[in-house]
């Protein structure tokens, strides 16, 4: 069925629109958040969630490095470095993690990022023999781990999250 | 060429690893933030940056809602309300706006999110002429408008990146 009369339709939903024709071609790209230790981060964003390194920017005037992590094959990356950021903008949902990005001044609002694994069960014991530090685990209802900065990271997989929100969604 | 010399290789880039095999299956599926008027939100999220509305949850007893905000065809969303839930989760690059989102404590490092659109100048003439705040405009350099909170988000093109990155990247 449409779904004019969903939870979901504007109807519902004051202030939702329809997407203008002229937004087609948009799509997001990244999240970008303040880290303190690069090695630290790169570290626990490959090894721990298995995300690659697609691009690394280096302004050297500015003295900051942005990295731009991300679920892509690099192997299939451009070898020309600008070829390289170009393909890194043009793959959605990229982490940008630096030690200086422009931002609002008030940034109170953040959450956290999520990640979709195939077995949160699974991937949260491993993240825990990883010695990954857990904000909630999976028993808690919702698995939370946390960043090596502190930023919450939500873990969950399309089985457990038919069940957890069956009730409300 | 293979990048074993590369900039992003893990030889140039301290505590970066190879991703493990078992995080095949993971994605980046939301980033999620607080906003204080949904109505406002919606309308910014829908009718300017061309998302659509995935999923509403309600969670009556806590007197909260989650909007998962997305660029899917939702005319191929599932009709169940739990279906469409799960197919919400199956996407990769939601924004998840809620009034009380699950997040660190002290959220102090969170930067912008950033949008990749088809021409930046024409997509921030669009913008200015709906009113919406820049924090930098394209003759910046980089441009970043202002989400009804305040958040920064970047605009950009894979022709504009080309440009502006080509002495860093």
């Amino acid at each position: 069925m449409a779904s004019s009369g969903s939870k979901e339709s504007a109807a519902n939903n004051p202030g939702l629109q329809a997407p203008p024709q002229v937004t087609k071609g948009y799509f997001m790209q990244q999240t970008c958040f303040r880290i303190k230790d690069p090695k630290i981060s790169l570290d626990f964003y490959s090894r721990i969630l298995g995300m690659s390194l697609l691009k690394r920017i280096d302004v050297a005037e500015l003295k900051f490095t942005l990295y731009f992590m991300g679920y892509e094959d690099v192997s299939t990356a451009p070898s020309d470095r600008i070829d390289r950021t170009v393909w890194t903008f043009s793959k959605p949902a990229t982490i940008e993690l630096t030690q200086i990005p422009p931002g609002n001044s008030e940034p109170l609002g953040f959450g956290h990022i999520g990640i979709t694994v195939d077995d949160t069960f699974k991937a949260c014991e491993r993240f825990a023999s990883l010695g990954v530090e857990f904000a909630k685990t999976p028993e808690d209802g919702f698995a939370f781990i946390k960043d090596p900065d502190g930023y919450w990271i939500e873990i969950f997989d399309l089985v457990r999250i038919r069940d957890v929100v069956k009730d409300v969604a």
